[in-house]
């Protein structure tokens, strides 16, 4: 156990944005949010998994929408705690700790929000160890744990309370009531017990992108490569090294989807890598070649600064260095890559972990 | 207060048609719903507004979706009482009655489902006096009354309660949702007490459609013509004899929408009716004259047997008989026909009462 004060989010939020494979909402909106409540309300109690009781209760805290819609439409705050109470008025009772969902982007920072306001410990774990698109892309499903009941709230004062008979349905039907809330919602979901999130949490994850972040920051202080100290960080392979030449963007079906093309500089000059994205960076290739594809990492620095870039942050001229990153071990059984592997996403290729595929290079 | 068996259900969905003005779902639909439970249940009890309790709790059951969906994917009775009881169990308490919510169709009978299976009253009353396509649509907002807390259910298994800032964004998520369950939902909503029921409500609407379809059977046996006794049983006005000529019907946003062309037949003849409808239909059009529009009721029976035909059923070269019949008086006011008027569907018209444009004729 330990607090986490207004100061450390600006790690968090920096480590954050690399597991989040350029979704997850920009972390400077969650950031924000955090840091408002934290000032307000006093430090957060954080809790390892094996700290919790068996029975306690325990539901994630998120935002969910298009990230490229959320970066112009800032929350309060109070939102995300009024679905977090919606959750615990319809469960009849207080639950004991929020938690991440995913680790990327916003949604490391947001339950901090909710942790700060209401007084309750978070825990330092989450449910992917990454950012991906879709609520049922937890570890949760693969231990049977349904998403629902899940609260849902708005910045107009709408509210919805989801069950669901399964988490795919789960995805369905947030995702179209997302879209009438305005492309952005507030969530409360996965209710587990202590005994769950020791079974099926990706754990120390907080604690994980906050050191990621710190190196970050420690680089720039000691003029060391950052974009080296992140692939160390995260125990990564450097897959390119390029500019953005061209992008191609949209907001449809609730998610901001589209692909980038970055043109190789140095040992990769002359070459051109194209990545999908559907909140996440999903696919990595050049030509027929898959360089890297999920549920393994794809993260694409900022070849200076070594920050992690959005997908919605993504510009014309960028000179960024492509990290793929090994995912969760849980992500490579067959039930994770038939729920978060190429093919779900629509891509005929066969899943092969980022290490086989950095070695062929 | 007296008792509803299943052989009533008949006479009553006979009749709901008649107000469903084409809408409300095919009626056959809830009636077969209505009659098992009753079979299995026994009669259902059906109390007056004026004996309700001020205190009493009572919400409105239905369906909701696109007819034409409705009549291919034909429920088993559980779906609507799974609704009502998941309301019941989000607001802590038993609800005391269920009621219609509309007049028309399938809406008329569906609650008596819910009443026979748990064995609670229903309510003589509706909230419209006859079919409207969309939730806010209801003398209740018209008195400022919510329409959530509300519940939806579908055949899957799955099941949500929305809490919405006004009545028209209640339409907006249950419309999605319906939508997402395929078209076809189950719902409850409209929590009120008796007092509100008093005041909100259209008091005896359950008797009133059962002895407009007493009245059709009725002229069947005494070889009496049905279409007139409707006529007099609904204090309408006979606006056009003719034949379907054409038809242009498709179902989206969740609606079956579209424009019936009637050809006249006897003093009709040489002249060509357009009848535009969402789910009910709304506008009745000779060239650029109106002859009837919402909020009073537009009615299409067949003119031999004097039955209301739903836009789901009308058919090429069916010989029918429109009659435009006067909506209760509280759709006239101002704020009824900004809520259900031409101008809310897109018309650029003025509302005249059906008795004023058939005195012109």
């Amino acid at each position: 156990m330990r607090f986490i004060e207004a100061a450390q989010l600006d790690d968090i939020a920096l480590g954050a944005a690399v597991l989040g494979t350029g979704g997850g909402g920009d972390p400077y909106i969650g950031k924000l949010m955090a840091q408002y409540s934290i000032r307000k309300c006093g430090p957060v109690r954080m809790v390892e998994v094996e700290e919790l009781d068996d029975d306690a209760l325990i539901a994630c805290s998120a935002m969910m929408g298009a990230p490229t819609v959320m970066v112009e439409k800032i929350p309060s705050g109070a939102e995300i705690v009024t679905a977090f109470k919606a959750l615990e008025s319809f469960l009849g009772r207080k639950l004991f700790a929020t938690m991440s969902a995913e680790a990327g982007g916003l949604n490391s920072s947001t339950p901090f929000s909710v942790a700060a306001e209401l007084g309750i410990p978070l825990v330092d774990a989450d449910l992917m160890g990454r950012a991906f698109p879709e609520i049922q892309m937890v570890t949760a499903t693969l231990y049977g744990i349904a998403a629902t009941p899940m609260s849902m709230a708005d910045e107009k004062g709408n509210t919805c309370i989801l069950n669901t008979c399964n988490n795919r349905w789960t995805e369905t039907f947030a995702r179209t009531i997302a879209i009438d809330m305005g492309c952005s919602a507030f969530i409360g979901l996965f209710v587990m017990t202590g005994k769950q999130v020791k079974e099926a949490a990706v754990a120390g994850t907080i604690t994980k992108v906050e050191s990621i972040g710190k190196t970050i920051r420690a680089a720039h202080v000691s003029h060391v490569d950052p974009v080296e100290a992140v692939r160390v960080a995260t125990n990564g392979h450097l897959i390119w090294k390029g500019k953005i030449a061209d992008l191609n963007r949209r907001t449809e079906t609730g998610f901001a989807r589209g692909t980038a093309l970055i043109d190789g500089v140095d040992e990769y000059e002359g070459r051109r890598l194209a990545i999908d994205f559907q909140n996440e960076f999903l696919i990595a290739r050049e030509g027929d070649r898959t360089i890297a594809s999920t549920p393994d990492l794809i993260t694409i620095l900022d070849s200076e600064a070594g920050n992690a870039i959005t997908t919605e942050s993504l510009r014309y001229g960028y000179r960024v260095t492509v990290l793929g990153i090994p995912c969760d071990p849980r992500w490579r059984t067959a039930g994770g890559i038939e729920l978060a592997g190429p093919r779900y996403f629509g891509y005929d290729i066969e899943y092969s972990p980022i290490e086989s595929l950095a070695a062929e290079d």
